[in-house]
């Protein structure tokens, strides 16, 4: 079977945006099909990441509306929900339409448009994703990971200042990153000492809420072959679920879901955790960082602190982690956040990456949806 | 590559049910493990269609609650909206995972619980899909349908009667089908005398607002084999938009998405128009069988009436349409209706359709998205 390339990709920019969903899928779609030149009446499959525009907007349908609004009737459409996950998700969706033979050329928009409603209706959408148990009780994502993180820190011994220093460092990264919905450093004294969201985690440990669209351009390698000579290679996919009931797992500390499809997207590309040059993890909160660490095997179980304390996941460090300020500066619309996961590991494997470019040529992103009820796992490699 | 193969399906009671969404899912999925005597620890994709549970229900995630009620973990879960058709959506997306070779067993569990909403909060729901310059103008599906219809009577001089007909011949349908919402056969008067809703279309020409569920299992063909020697092949399937603003078409008796999606599915499988013995087509508004029969190549344009009225697409009928009952009898619980519809070409395919059984080795069914903004045509053969 042929392999599956990456041609494109775009971000707008990620914030409090005017317009709404559509006009944010637009943007971003178009700047793809010029980023990989490639014409609108070529794009054979369009999908659509997104959670919930109908909660947030009052407005369905809007893969069919950005089919027409970028020129791509009669091109096939399909909405790929998988809640805050929906962005790598719809990678695996895009590569499966490529890998079938289905499309001979898929363009994948995610987006989400959140900004206009409060906090706490838009922390209500996002709950409605939990098990109706935990829901029904009032459990948010954030109170799961305020509770994951005090036994992590107690549990292992680890200091609280580690899992600030996640924020430190992506914030740093975020800085040059152009598109990002916070370019600016915060110090670990600003962190620690920020207001209390979820006893032991701050404000600072908590991605922000925001608009935003990326995109990818997928296509078998010889299509790709057609338009350019730099460009990427899904070598390795796969997503896994954990316990929807949260509290029913074994060992909080081990998100099932992330090692389940670690180990198939490692399984299928023939590579393994030391092979990884750069990695985007989903660091909604920054106790997650650390979880998929150790899930990808990247830090021994209750040892990714110690390698975040040493540096290792700086942007110069062995393993750069979120070098695209990941979701904590970058911002979490949820639909778009996998997607721009999967746009930071191709711009630096093609070396478009700018003041944030690092070596790399093999990449991974790890996409969680809820708190790891769903996880899709991806491996891109700089083609050869 | 290996063909697609569908194993086993199921169908929960269609109606006004007890319960909520993920009831209704875990007892289709649960039925389709029985029938395809798969088990859950085998599922590697689980994908649910389902257009809206969080504006009818408040709930979202629920592909990641039915892996875990249905003991599926850690299968990959995604849920897919392609609106109205999503159940198609998800015959696509669940064919694309196993050709791609993603999953080697896919269920695909399409569900909608509507009833518990008034019959305006469902149809707004429902108009939300409509491009927002319609929406806002507070245009709903029915009134694109009672325009269609209207022009259509008009330009082809066909008698009000032969939509009627359409109506008569798939309540018919329906009394065999222990499944459907409405098991009772309705005449011809009662059809046309029946209260206008969107002029000229009366209540008999809409299908109702219903709660349901239903399932599908696909798997390679090796695979299949394992498991069983009465299974049916999907030899063609393809999508396709339309203009998403509905007024901007040139022939509002044409379907671009039923023609494209058709014409690919037809390409696909080799197979034409003369080759299919059944079909179960989308009335969600009788005139769009007719949109259906003509757009797929079943009738010239403008003449599928004459079929209806010479009793060809009745259950004896040279090409048996909706022998489900369709979505007037059987009912149109969104996401389930798509998978619905492949469920009974499977079953009209390995013979187990019990009195609504025809001789049938090919069949078709067409998921229309909105007012034909996307459709999904899909053939599935008999296993030779």
């Amino acid at each position: 079977m042929e392999r599956v390339a990456v041609i494109g990709s775009s971000m707008t920019q990620f914030g409090q945006r005017d317009g709404w969903i559509l006009d944010l899928l637009a943007e971003a779609g178009l700047a793809c099909l010029g980023d990989a030149g490639v014409d609108a009446a070529d794009v054979e499959h369009l999908y659509v990441s997104n959670m919930a525009s109908g909660e947030f907007e009052g407005q369905t349908g809007i893969m069919n509306a950005l089919a027409q609004d970028i020129d791509a009737t009669p091109a096939y459409t399909q909405r790929i929900d998988q809640t805050s996950s929906s962005g790598g998700a719809g990678i695996y969706a895009a590569w499966q339409s490529v890998a079938s033979g289905a499309s001979d050329m898929t363009l994948l928009v995610g987006g989400e448009k959140m900004t206009h409603r409060t906090t706490g209706e838009s922390t209500d959408v996002i709950a409605s994703l939990t098990h109706p148990v935990e829901y029904k009780q009032g459990v948010t994502l954030p109170s799961f990971a305020g509770l994951t993180a005090r036994h992590y820190l107690e549990r292992f011994d680890a200091p609280r200042e580690s899992l600030g220093k996640v924020a430190v460092k992506n914030h740093a990264n975020g800085v040059h990153n152009p598109h990002a919905q916070f370019q600016k450093e915060v110090d670990l004294e600003t962190v620690l000492e920020s207001p209390i969201v979820a006893d032991p985690l701050r404000l600072y440990d908590f991605c922000p809420i925001t608009d935003g669209s990326a995109a990818l351009m997928l296509c078998p390698e010889s299509v790709a072959q057609e338009y350019t000579d730099e460009y990427a290679v899904i070598t390795g996919i796969d997503g896994a679920t954990d316990t929807h009931v949260v509290h029913e797992r074994e060992d909080p500390t081990i998100m099932g879901g992330v090692v389940e499809s670690g180990e198939g997207a490692y399984e299928m590309s023939g590579r393994g955790p030391d092979d990884i040059d750069v990695a985007e993890l989903h660091d909604m909160f920054t106790i997650l960082e650390f979880l998929q660490m150790e899930g990808l095997g990247f830090a021994e179980h209750g040892e990714a602190w110690k390698l975040v304390e040493e540096g290792e996941t700086e942007r110069d460090g062995e393993l750069p982690i979120n070098t695209s300020g990941g979701l904590k500066s970058k911002g979490h619309p949820l639909g778009a956040s996998g997607v721009a996961q999967g746009v930071e590991i191709y711009e630096q494997l093609v070396g478009e990456a700018g003041d944030r470019q690092v070596e790399a040529e093999v990449g991974l992103c790890c996409n969680v949806g809820g708190f790891g009820n769903c996880v899709i796992t991806t491996i891109m490699e700089a083609a050869q």
